[in-house]
């Protein structure tokens, strides 16, 4: 198909044959698009579900970001989501909204970057809608199978437990700030955290059998989703220094975070959409692709060892910015 | 809390607090909204998923639509899918654009629009998404249980069925036609039932124990609708003379026609957004709710006795309008 073509230029059937081309059927598909709806296996009598938004010029801009790269983003986060629940992702839905000016190349990669992200993990898109709208928006729904586990809560959390971490941490933050001071061209690495999110999602089913007792997917900010364990469970989560637990993410974000005058530290304590993992375990050797970044004691809120913690309105939130 | 308040003045935490309080938790949901996802029971090891997104300017204005008539609908449009598999609705989550100055009180009546369809079904709202943007967006993905039934799909029709419709057919095209005329007020039924549709959605699971061979919800227009059936199938969908079958809408509409200068009938065979249910059903008795309204035979696409069948592309196509 004539990639100069724009999506007012064709009709809806054509799109959506367009995307369904694209897009993996999955493993866990019994009824897949084509219907009123799909259906979807689970092994337990039990599904997790999720839904995320992103809305463009609110989460990403086009001159920025491709197709593909907003296809990877919504796949990420809302599959991490499901990994954060100790959940295998099963199946996703998207309804997008899409200008009539927007390049059908924006489509079809759109449709290509949430198949990388599905595809090996053995997840279906399994239908979809499509309409007419002044910006892009890409809302994704993604499903999970606990595989008879216990879901894991943010409110599960005791004292004693260790706190830890999967994933990188500031990445993504240091990514879009560069972009931002149009020097994406300094770091292309950390910029691609910003533009194609990657997340430990096996970490989190690994979590979930190695007995965590609390666990989120950590979106807008490491002390803000930790505060939200802290309030859930009733407890103070106590991190440890970043200078050392995170030595390695502050080593790599060092020469970004000079050529912007600011810290590292700053982006691994307050950066958003990294969609890492945050959890907590009882004492004892921690599942792989975690490292241990503080403990969990009575009291509330969070502390931050050798350094001052970010103020509570830390992090994303997109209608008070 | 002050209605007069702007989207814009609170935060997404005041907001999700706002929205959360409005919505039923729903008789399935093992864990509701607040943590990174929600769980559903299922009771056969399946679930049944859809998602339609609702868009201003495209799908309702804002001066005719409130936020409770743009929920029910959202809620309306989500379960007549999740109806027309033959599940019965369990759960469902929202993904949702506001702007920043749409006052709160849309915002607290969408809940609300949402709750009122949900409620009286043990559906629950189990989770969602805010995010600032242009217009308002709804997207919502439904959930349904099958209860150990068979998914009732388009493509099981077989030359011998019965085809027939449950739900009222026209009256939203009419309603529409009517707004748009700025004739509100000659029928605000008709009115209502485009700004807030009813579905019957029982008929749905009760198609399917009754045997039903294809169904599908009649969202784009009876015939488009039925020729959609026809395709999936491989068969021709013969729709009876509307005067005849459908002789209850025709006189409900005829009025409000007369007025617009046009057809009751092109409302009945083309209008979109009743979201009724057409099925088919081998020969005998029909499960309550629904009326034989023609028969399936071999061949192709579809016909209607006595009138022209509309062109093929007539009914909703939101990128070629």
């Amino acid at each position: 198909m004539d990639t100069q073509l724009k999506v007012g230029d064709t009709d809806e059937d054509t799109l959506v044959a367009l995307l369904t081309a694209h897009l993996p059927p999955g493993d866990s598909t019994l009824v897949g698009p084509g219907d009123d709806a799909a259906v979807v296996a689970t092994s337990d009598g039990r599904f997790v579900v999720t839904t995320d938004v992103l809305v463009e010029g609110q989460h990403f801009r086009r001159q920025w970001s491709s197709g593909a790269d907003v296809g990877v983003r919504a796949g990420v986060q809302n599959l991490a989501d499901v990994a954060a629940m100790g959940a295998r992702p099963t199946a996703l839905v998207v309804a997008v909204t899409l200008p009539g000016d927007l390049p059908l190349e924006f489509v079809t990669g759109l449709a290509d970057g949430l198949a990388q992200v599905c595809r090996p993990l053995g997840v279906g898109v399994v239908g979809g809608d499509l309409s007419a709208g002044p910006v892009v928006t890409v809302a994704v729904t993604a499903h999970g199978d606990l595989e008879g586990r216990g879901p894991v809560l943010r409110s599960g959390a005791r004292a004693g437990d260790a706190v830890a971490h999967a994933g990188v941490a500031g990445w993504s933050a240091a990514g879009l700030a560069l972009l931002t001071a149009d020097l994406a061209g300094h770091d292309r690495e950390l910029v691609a955290a910003y533009l194609r999110p990657s997340s430990p999602l096996a970490a989190g089913p690994a979590a979930a059998r190695g007995s965590a007792t609390s666990m989120l997917d950590v979106s807008d900010g490491l002390v803000r989703d930790a505060r939200r364990i802290a309030t859930a469970s009733g407890v103070c989560l106590e991190l440890d220094d970043p200078a050392d637990v995170f030595a390695d993410d502050l080593a790599r974000l060092a020469p970004a975070a000079t050529r912007l005058s600011t810290t590292a530290t700053t982006w691994v304590l307050g950066g958003g959409e990294d969609h890492g993992l945050l959890a907590t375990f009882p004492p004892g050797p921690l599942p792989d692709g975690f490292r241990k970044v503080g403990r969990v004691v009575t009291g509330s809120g969070v502390t931050v060892a050798g350094a001052p913690p970010p103020p509570s309105t830390a992090g994303w939130d997109h209608f008070s910015r």
